[in-house]
Order: structure tokens, then C-alpha cells, then sequence
């Protein structure tokens, strides 16, 4: 099985999926610890490549994505499935995802990821659920779980 | 059993009932994941809306609520079961709050509910306890329950 | 036994004991659910005000202190025992703290309360430790219990 | 065993590892409860200073360092090992973190400290590893028991 492309959801799987309003609307999204270092740690193996359906948070999730230096496509909840089925080869694909909107692409992507705070149904299509949550180093884990995948595939070739 | 409306405390409910002080006074409060994507999943089966008592919050309170597409009231704490018996009829109401001054609706609602994270009196008398806290999936949960029993209530007529 | 005073440390017992620093310092401070609603339920039973030591940050512990309609006090974590000595009656005092240099008074007090989140020594010599944390609801939680205590007062007088 | 010098990596130790951004960029972090006491209760017993990674957030990182009277060094992850080594003398150095690139510092410094959430590579090497999470009283846990070892380096003699 070849891995090409690492593509995550931002709201639950690189934060908690919590956000912080004051009377202006949405202002700041919580990050955490471990993740951008995993990234790092993969970045050679596979390319990685972010979207999210928050369009009133984007600026500030978009933010983030790029100080750790990768791409963030807004991409509706609606469309999503058919978003990433005609940009990229589903066979070849990881798709990281916690909410309702992420379960079909988690279940039809090569390899399916989740994080401990996904959604029941979401975990139970899942091929790997990370013993983290969002936001607290489910991102650090799976990047370690692609970098196994990967690493396996080159030793039986 | 009918059910018409579906009203939600804020504080405690869409959030863990936590609030950002800087030294101009209240300025953020933290909303979490799913809730949104509950509502819009019943939104179209009963009428969802929203009070608050919390003077000093309320406009921020009122963006979010107002984000998602729902209205929100300023009702005092002590005026909390007039406000909603006048208004709604109790007998199709579905009322979720989780503080000291919403145990009086949570126990008289034809269906009352209450987060995790509520106040050990007012789980007791609540039809419905969520297994999440407010903020964290609570309100996508009680989502989830409402569907069920108006799903069966159309079943069984 | 009479009790006249309630004073409560501010930092790890109406918070967490955390806050927010941006590049320009100190500017926030999360403050939890149902904490205003237990006092206001005691507030005539009981004189209540408030301490911190904390300098940096005490602009913002007395907005919402004064928010809540009480009084703070800037008091040196060094002088804490003499200055609640020095004004108020150690015998007919309760104080709550959860730190370091709250121990001596949480021994002291005619009742002395600890929240959960307390450092080991300070919960061993507290007569009552509540069951939740500073900021989750261990200041209503106090209020509940010292309700208790002056009405069970009240009745063997 | 004398101990000269106790360095402290700041994300993950002195807070969660989480920072809050908003459209803006890197905003905020979060300081928890307690440490600012432990590192004052051992700061004549031992030389304490800071470094951190993160430059992006190494001005709110500085700005609760100094405020606490130490000093922070901007040090990038690679480099961290040699910057330690030719500054301060690995056999009498006290080493605290909790990531990837901490693991060889908390493995070779005489005494390597990990709190509760660093990674399990990090917390396999490290000497003492606290039941407590960073920010949440790890710093002071830790301050506890570098008290302890030197009080009985000092009873030895």
C-alpha cells in the first residue's frame, strides 16, 4: 500500500474543537503541543495538506496551517467527499477526521484516522483511532502511525 | 407526545459555563465542537432557541447563538419559569439548562435535560442526562436524543 | 459555633489557579460556572470578601470580584495570617485557599476549606475539601456547606 | 551528587504546550497555579533559567519569565543538546522537558525531569517523572523534589 497524501480536518483533530468568542464573533482557537513536530517528522514521506469547513474561523486556522508552513483549502462540509475524491487518489490517501461531516471520507479514504474525541460513529470506521484527543497530541500520534505505515511498505518491497 | 419547541440555557450548556475575565471585565466565552452540527440536524423538525441570564455576557453570548442562526432572550434567573410558561407550552417544550435556577424548567418541560456538567439537583430531576459535558458534545447529544423521540413519535402514530 | 466571615483566596478557588499571558503580560484570568449563584445564595448569612496576593493580575481578580458585588483586598502572601488575624475574629472566621502560603489560615479558621485542586498539605489540615476544583465549581460547593453549618447552628440554639 | 544549575524548557513544563492563536498569529499561553512558589522556595539552593524553541511565541514565553525574575533563552530544537553541554556542566545540571527534542537533554543531564504529559520516549529516560501535567503544578512538583535531593546531598556530608 502506497501513502501519497496526509490530508487533516482543523477543528477537533489540530484543536480540542473548541473556540473562543468575544462580542466581535470567533477570535481564537486553542493548539497544542507535539503535533508540529510530528509533521515535521513526516514531511519527506508524504505531502500533507489541511482543510476546514469553519468559514468564520478560516483566517485564524489558516494562520496556524501556514506558520507551520502547509496549505488550508475551505472546503464546505457538503462538498468535502467530492473535494478530496477528485483532487487526490483515495487509494493512496490518509484522511484525519472527528465530526459528522468527516465519517464518509474517513471511511473511504486508504487509511481512515481519528481522534479520541471524534464522533462514536466516526471512531468505528476509523482504521486507526489515536489514544489522544485533538488539540493534545492526536496529530503527534498519527504522524508517528504514517511514519510506521510507511516505513513498513519501503522494508517489504 | 408532541413536541414543538426545543429552548437552551447558555451557560453550562453550549459552554462549560467558564467565562474570560481581562481587567475591562467579561470578554470571551468558549463554545465547542458538534453542538452547531446537532442543531442544523433537527432544525428543521422543532423550533430551537435560546435564553440567557447573563447580563454582562450577553453579546457575546448573542453572536454565537446568532452565528449558528437562532435567537437568544435576556431572562433573569428569577423570572426563568414565567418567561417559558407564558411563552411556550410547557407540554411540547423540551427545555436543557444546568444551573441552580433551571431546575424548576428541567423538572416541569415535557422533557427536560441536563449536561453532565450540571448541578447534581437538577440531573435528578431531568428526563435526560447527557453523557458529555456542556461544551464538550452536550448539546449534540441532547440533538441526537430529540431526533429519536420524534422520529419514534412519528412511527407510532 | 458562630460564623461571621467568609474570605476566599481568589487564584485556585474562584479559577483554576491558571491565566493567559500575552507579550504584554498578565491579561486574563477563567473564572467557573455556578460560583456567583453560591454566594449569592449565603450572602446574608455571612459577610464575604476576598484576598490575592496577586499583584500583576489584581485588576483583573477585582473586576469580576466587584462584578459579583464584593470586595478584594491586594494582602502579600508573606502577611496572610496576620493581616486576617489583625481584622478579622480567627474563631468565627472561614477561609478558603488552596496554596503554599494559604496553609497556615486553612489550619487556623474556625473552618478552614480547601477545593480539590489544593496542594496535598493545605487539603490535610482543611476541615472540609470540596469535590471540585478552584474554577469548576468548588466556591458553590462551599457555599452549600457553610449554608449547612449556620442553619444547623440555628436550629440547636 | 551537587547540583549547580536547574534548566526548565518553557511549552509543556511551565504550561500545557497549547497556545491560543487568532488571525493574528500566536496570542497567548497559558501559566498555571503554584509553580512561581516552588521556583522561589529552591531559588537559593540552586541557579534556575529557562530556554525555549519557540520563537514565534518567545516574546509571551520572556515576558512570564522575567516577570518571575529568571531568564529565557531563545534555543532552537537542534541545537539544544550542544547549547546545554557548552554552557552548563552536564553532571551537575538538572533538566526538565517534555518533547521530542528534549529526550537527550532529560536522558544525559545528571538529574532529567519530564512532567506527566511529555511524551513516553521522554518519560522513559527521565530520572523522576511528576503526577502532575506542566502547568498544572509539574514545575512545582518538580521544585519539591529538588529540594529534597539537595537537603540530603547536604545531610551526607
Amino acid at each position: 500500500m502506497k501513502l501519497d497524501n496526509f490530508v487533516l480536518d482543523v477543528d477537533g483533530v489540530l484543536t480540542d474543537g473548541s473556540f473562543y468568542y468575544s462580542r466581535e464573533g470567533k477570535l481564537y482557537k486553542k493548539f497544542g503541543a507535539h503535533d508540529a513536530d510530528g509533521l515535521k517528522m513526516i514531511t519527506e514521506l508524504i505531502d500533507i495538506s489541511f482543510i476546514s469547513a469553519d468559514e468564520r474561523g478560516f483566517e485564524i486556522s489558516n494562520k496556524r496551517v501556514s506558520d507551520m508552513g502547509f496549505e488550508l483549502e475551505l472546503v464546505r462540509e457538503e462538498d468535502r467527499y467530492q473535494y478530496l475524491a477528485s483532487k487526490f487518489n483515495i487509494e493512496t490517501l490518509v484522511f484525519m477526521g472527528d465530526g459528522y461531516f468527516d465519517k464518509e471520507m474517513v471511511d473511504k479514504a486508504a487509511i481512515g484516522i481519528a481522534p479520541l474525541n471524534a464522533l462514536e460513529e466516526v471512531k468505528k470506521v476509523a482504521n486507526f483511532v489515536t489514544s489522544k484527543s485533538g488539540g493534545d497530541g492526536a496529530v503527534f500520534e498519527a504522524c508517528v502511525y504514517i511514519k510506521k505505515l510507511i516505513d513498513e511498505n519501503r522494508e517489504n518491497k
